[in-house]
Order: structure tokens, then C-alpha cells, then sequence
């Protein structure tokens, strides 16, 4: 078997198996929302659709941001510790990197699941049950690629095992070149951006930086209208 | 000043220079093609746009190679170590990742220079020169990232020396993780499949792994029809 890893969406990369990766903050905050005992997260690159989603729906929950500022009208910003309990039974977040690699992948895999280092042995274990190929989706910064999801990827690939392209052995590399995922976060453009918003973003960082301590696989369960929709 | 890489050309880079990396073999054979005397080397995607130049310009040497093959009715194939000499003042090539490379580039950039490690050092003291912002440009491999031209990438950024973009970073990271260039490259997709044709084109990988050995700086000087231009 084979791991490969997209480093932004723009990439050309297929696979049976995908995997999506924003880990500062969109998926750890999925991860951690469902953990929590929300039923079904929505992801959308717009404020207004997200939004649109609490008219549609009973009981929705709006959460995002937008240069460390919670949106006008929403309940909640981005940080996954303000989802540590439900508030309802949906949540409906704004996220422009991380829904656009997720409707890559679904457009390209026959499953996605999403990954942080919060599920991270959960999310390859299921990924490794199916015996396919897989493809990390990177979200990455502006089209750019970022240190903090690379280096989730190569946790991704070196967790698997499998016969990595040149992609995925670089996300391995990468993983190696640091003494923990906390610095390699630190030193990411994201997390630069949440310890220059304070210190009570800047919590962020270590927190979404711990392993494996949710056992919960998000996996996408179609399109709703422009929303992505995840679910365990 | 500020160092970005782009590991692929669909990558949304600009900087006033810009940086064009294809290590094995494109620009590599550009830097020792010109220093062995060719006097201007023309860079096409398609093999007929390639071939039309013989019957536009005089003194015309074709050179590329599919698959390992020398395309037929061309006067040479993809190794630089066919370009000791030059056979024309003009050298048409066929080279599909790097000319979509150095399109993308020069479409982005006030000054285009091509680079290799054979011209490291003359390459970054050139684009230093200049005192502006640099973003290199990976050709990759079929729209992924590759090891090699990420590896040189990796070079040009550390020789610079300026702020790191995290794909900067990535480089640089990736340089630290190998012991030498000739082993980053025996890893590479694209130094493995020289490597399983035989030791005739394996020859290639130490030979480009050299480091700058050659004091040339080659740049992109215009279009002439869907062919890129490159001189010194």
C-alpha cells in the first residue's frame, strides 16, 4: 500500500482512502465538537452559508472567526476548547482552507476522514482497516503549504507504514526534524498567528498539540447544499 | 527580505525574483548547456514544439528524452553530460514540468534565473543582488512535490538566508535531514527512475548532486511563441 500526501488542495492527488488535515484549528475543533456530543458539524468557506445553515436547521450552533475575532452573531470562535460540551445537536462552522480541502478530497476518494493529532491513532487505524491507498489532504495556508498540517501529515504516514511518495516521505522528514509537535506548531505561520492574538489563543497551541487522546473518527457524509457534513 | 518556495507550480507564488528549480535533469542541463557554450536554450512542453524551432531558427540542437528514450530525430537526450559541448548556438528542448515551471514563474516575477546545485552559489549571490524578496519555484513531479527540487530549494533558502515562509522552512528542514544531495536524490522519485534504467542514466544523479561547480546564471529573457527563452 501506498501514502501519499497533498501538501495544498491545488494538488493532484487521489486515492480510496482520504485523510484531511487542518490541524490549527478547523479539524481539531471537529474532532473535539463530535468527541463532545455534537451529531453532525457542517463546514462551510462562507460566513453567510454557514449561517444560512441555523435558518435551515433546529438546533444549530454557529462557531468561527475571522483574524482571531469571533463572527458577528456567532456563539462560538474556532478554539476546540470551546467545544468541549454540546450546545446543541449541530454545529455549523466557517472554515475557508479546511472546507475546501475537504470537498477536494470527497471529490476524489471513495471515503475522507478528518484528522488532527487530538484522533490521530484512531484516524489510522480506520484508515489502515480498508488495506487501500491513501491520500492526506493538507489544507494548508492561502494555497501555501504549512508546517503544522505537514507535520500531521507525516504522523499520518509514519503511523501507516506504507511505501510513501516523495510528498509523504517529506511529511515524515519533517516530523523528525522536531523534538515534539508542540514546537513544530510554534513555529508554524499558523500558530505564529494565534500566539501573536494572546495568550488565550496562544493556549491553543499545546492543546491541539497533545496525542491521541480523543478516540472519534470523523468521516465526510456528503454535501449539504455547500456545506460539508461530518459525522463520527 | 522574505525566502518562499513553491513546491509545485500550481502554487500562488510571487516575488520580484523568482527562482526555477527541475534539478533532475531540466535545469541542470540549462546551467551546463550554457556554460559549455550554447548561446541561447529554448524550453517547450510539447516534443513538437520542440522540434518546430529547427525549421524557424538556424544552428538548432534538439534535445529530450521520454522515458528514459531519446525522442526520435532529436540530436541528444536529457543528461547534462551530453552538453559538455556545444553542437549550435541554439539548444531547443522538450522539458514538460520545467517549462510549466518557468512560465509560471516569469508570469509572477520581474526576474526569472534558472538554478541547479551545479550554479548554487552564483545563483544566490545573483538573486542577493538584488536586495528584493525571492520565491523559488519547484517544477515537481506531474503537479506533486518531489524531493530533489524541494532538497535545492532547500539550498537556495538556506544560502539566502532571509525570513522563511513555512514552505521555506519545509527546505530547509528537508536539506538537514540528508546527509548529502546525492542521497536526497537517490531517494527522489525522479533519481529512482533514472536509477532503473540502468547505470548509464544513474551516472546523471551524482553528476547533478555537485555543488556549484559551474559559475553560471542563467535567466529567462522572454517567449518566442509557447517556448521559453533562457540565456545568460
Amino acid at each position: 500500500m501506498r501514502i501519499h500526501v497533498a501538501l495544498t488542495p491545488a494538488e493532484a492527488a487521489a486515492a480510496p482512502t482520504g485523510i484531511v488535515v487542518d490541524v490549527i484549528r478547523a479539524t481539531s475543533t471537529i474532532c473535539q465538537a463530535l468527541d463532545a456530543g455534537y451529531e453532525r458539524v457542517f463546514c462551510s468557506a462562507e460566513v453567510e452559508d454557514a449561517r444560512g445553515l441555523r435558518d435551515e436547521l433546529d438546533g444549530v450552533t454557529l462557531g468561527g472567526e475571522r483574524l482571531g475575532v469571533r463572527i458577528d452573531g456567532f456563539d462560538l470562535g474556532n478554539s476546540p476548547r470551546e467545544y468541549l460540551q454540546p450546545h446543541s445537536p449541530v454545529l455549523s462552522t466557517s472554515t475557508t482552507n479546511g472546507t475546501r480541502a475537504i470537498v477536494t478530497a470527497a471529490e476524489r476518494c471513495e471515503r475522507v476522514y478528518v484528522a488532527s493529532l487530538l484522533n490521530l491513532d484512531a484516524v489510522v487505524a480506520t484508515a489502515a482497516s480498508h488495506g487501500d491507498d491513501v491520500a492526506v489532504f493538507c489544507a494548508g495556508v492561502k494555497g501555501s503549504p504549512c508546517l503544522d498540517d505537514t507535520y500531521v501529515a507525516g504522523r499520518v504516514a509514519e503511523g501507516l507504514g506504507y511505501e510513501r511518495t516523495d510528498a509523504a516521505e517529506l511529511s515524515v522528514r519533517l516530523v523528525h526534524s522536531y523534538p515534539s509537535a508542540e514546537v513544530a506548531f510554534r513555529q508554524s505561520r499558523s500558530g505564529r498567528n494565534l500566539i501573536n492574538h494572546g495568550p488565550e489563543l496562544e493556549a491553543d497551541i499545546p492543546w491541539c498539540a497533545r496525542v491521541s487522546v480523543l478516540d472519534v473518527v470523523p468521516r465526510f457524509v456528503g454535501m449539504h447544499g455547500v456545506a460539508a457534513e461530518i459525522r463520527l
